[in-house]
């Protein structure tokens, strides 16, 4: 079944939209986030938490899964979603970002990316045929084509190339793509030159994907460049299609971003912080190992609601933190979990009801100082 | 308020017994096993997992506590039970044990024993009296009076000095103990001499606690020693007060020594061994890093109801494993717990309805072989 997308309602002041996502596991409203379980886990969680915040769709890593335990082991054991026992939506990404940020020796042709494994040293080939069937044997819902991330600051002749081998390779994915299973998106890149995104996306979206996404941002460019590059972008992108900011981000930034239009956001954030220490709370970022939380016996944020603050201090998790217990990540990737999900709640609740505009004001301005 | 012990059933072949304990934190059914939860968590677990699962009490460590983060802490903290969120009951160990096996530089005299932190190297002292107060602050609600556990193997003298002191350490624990809490258990001593372990019930068991414990096993002297001490030990100890054992064990030490009159148990395995990949099943033990279970898809146990084997296969379980994921850990946990707690009903359901024996002597051949 091919994946829907349904627009529910638009923002007057600004291009925000809200809508809902269909694939063969179930709908999902938009704006929404996806957790990050790259090794077909988020870390710390179980999938039924994961359920009970709400969450419709996880986002998994092809890279990762393809290095180990493989593509085709996972297909044996029943596909992803039987795998990690996670029964609603999952997007794999194109395994394009991580070949690039963290393999070595990798070597570029119009054919394919030659690599080492990160994990084992293997020589490895992916090729956007061979990232289309991996994914297919995954089962994801949603699926990536292949696209070659450039890091940031890069030469405008690089960037040039790598628009040039994206939209071929993404061409390349759709006619391999087995057409009944639909759901593999197209992704745009460009770097931070405004004539080749737009390059990038005349190129994309001439193929008829069903949903596309911005790429190459959140790769070190920082706030100000990343808004500029989605605010020019994601206008560009047909208005009928799930727009997905792929790696972002900040709590501001995807505020910004769902002004901007976009419908899906991916990032680590909420649980890599979560094992490091750092708690999202409505007061602000909240870094548990500090000695000020020692005797404290307030929770994480007073006016959270999740199973984490409700019933532990930042004393005892301060505590749990500095003993390296595995409880300090399952607590607080919990929270922070909760704090995302509850956040694009009251993104859409502010499009839906038609303040978001006023919303996005009053948020940015205090996020820019807190976060 | 003092704690409470109510017989329910005694087996007619062997000392077996089946009884509640009650403490202000609810009752418990007898024979039970306690789960350990080492520095304020059960490690992977969270606490209403632990109360869904069925668990009356859990043990902590008194000797972590007073090192990190510290029983005046936890005291600010509002208590143990408030600290790591659990509502039921708790029992903290004297420190006796850890002090013995854990620490360096240990000097023990008649007062008191002099050790270095093995955490951070700083001197320290634990007499009786602070061993009491370290578990008052901490709000337990069945303590441990301070004991000299001896290694094994040990000399006579050795032995015999510690059977001395560890009775004097109960009469000046029960001495510093607040009377109104109740709940202080003396253990006994007496290392694998039977004529010692004698000397120490006596010389305990003359104090009046509300319930007893059996210390200095499973200290390395092997199965067939400790059940020879347990047997021997246990019917000594007064028949109207719980019996403790200290650190015991697997399933099948457990069932043995329910057989001799115990009724408490506390053990690592379950967990320690969840984290180091292995699984207790109804056919014996599964070392899920095993090739053989890369493209297993049955749940760890086909019999067995715990959300683990509900839901994921023993080749998901190998990859998290060999991944070194959280969700590894978290899973296998919850996984040996249901299996102790599972293990533990079966054994009071023998008692109550009369074929404990029959059912000690099947599941012993079986357990021999399996574990």
């Amino acid at each position: 079944m091919a994946i829907s997308f349904t627009l529910t309602a638009r923002d007057e002041r600004t291009a925000a939209r809200a809508g809902t996502v269909t694939t063969e596991h179930g709908s999902f409203p938009t704006p929404a986030f996806l957790p990050v379980g790259t090794a077909a886990t988020v870390k710390g969680v179980w999938p039924d938490q994961l359920r009970e915040m709400g969450y419709g769709c996880l986002l998994s890593n092809t890279y990762h899964l393809y290095l180990r335990p493989g593509h085709e082991r996972v297909r044996r054991l029943g596909g992803l979603h039987r795998f990690m026992g996670w029964d609603r939506s999952i997007l794999t990404d194109s395994g394009g970002y991580q070949v690039f940020s963290l393999s070595s020796l990798r070597k570029v042709t119009d054919e394919a990316v030659t690599f080492r494994s990160h994990i084992d040293g293997s020589l490895r080939v992916l090729s956007p045929e061979l990232a289309v069937s991996i994914q297919e044997a995954l089962g994801a819902d949603i699926r990536m084509a292949l696209d070659e991330c450039v890091e940031y600051p890069a030469q405008r002749r690089d960037v040039e190339e790598a628009v040039r081998r994206t939209t071929d390779w993404a061409r390349r994915s759709l006619a391999a793509s087995r057409r009944e299973e639909g759901g593999l998106f197209g992704i745009v890149q460009g770097g931070m030159f405004p004539d080749l995104r737009k390059r990038s996306v005349e190129g994309v979206c001439a193929l008829e994907f069903p949903g596309y996404a911005i790429g190459g941002v959140s790769v070190g460019e920082g706030t100000e460049l990343q808004r500029e590059t989605v605010a020019l972008t994601a206008p560009l992108l047909p208005g009928d299609k799930p727009r997905y900011l792929m790696g972002v981000g900040t709590p501001a930034d995807i505020l910004y971003a769902v002004s901007c239009g976009i419908d899906l956001f991916d990032c680590v954030l909420p649980t890599r912080n979560a094992r490091n220490g750092m708690m999202f709370t409505s007061d602000g970022p909240v870094v548990i190992k500090k000695a000020q939380y020692a005797d404290d016996p307030l929770p994480p944020d007073e006016r959270c609601p999740c199973p984490t603050c409700r019933t532990f201090s930042r004393g005892y998790l301060r505590h749990l933190y500095l003993q390296k217990e595995i409880l300090s990540s399952m607590l607080l990737t919990v929270h922070n979990l909760y704090y995302y999900v509850r956040w694009m709640a009251r993104i859409r609740e502010a499009i839906l009801v038609g303040y978001f505009d006023r919303f996005m004001k009053e948020s940015l301005v205090l996020k820019d100082e807190k976060l």
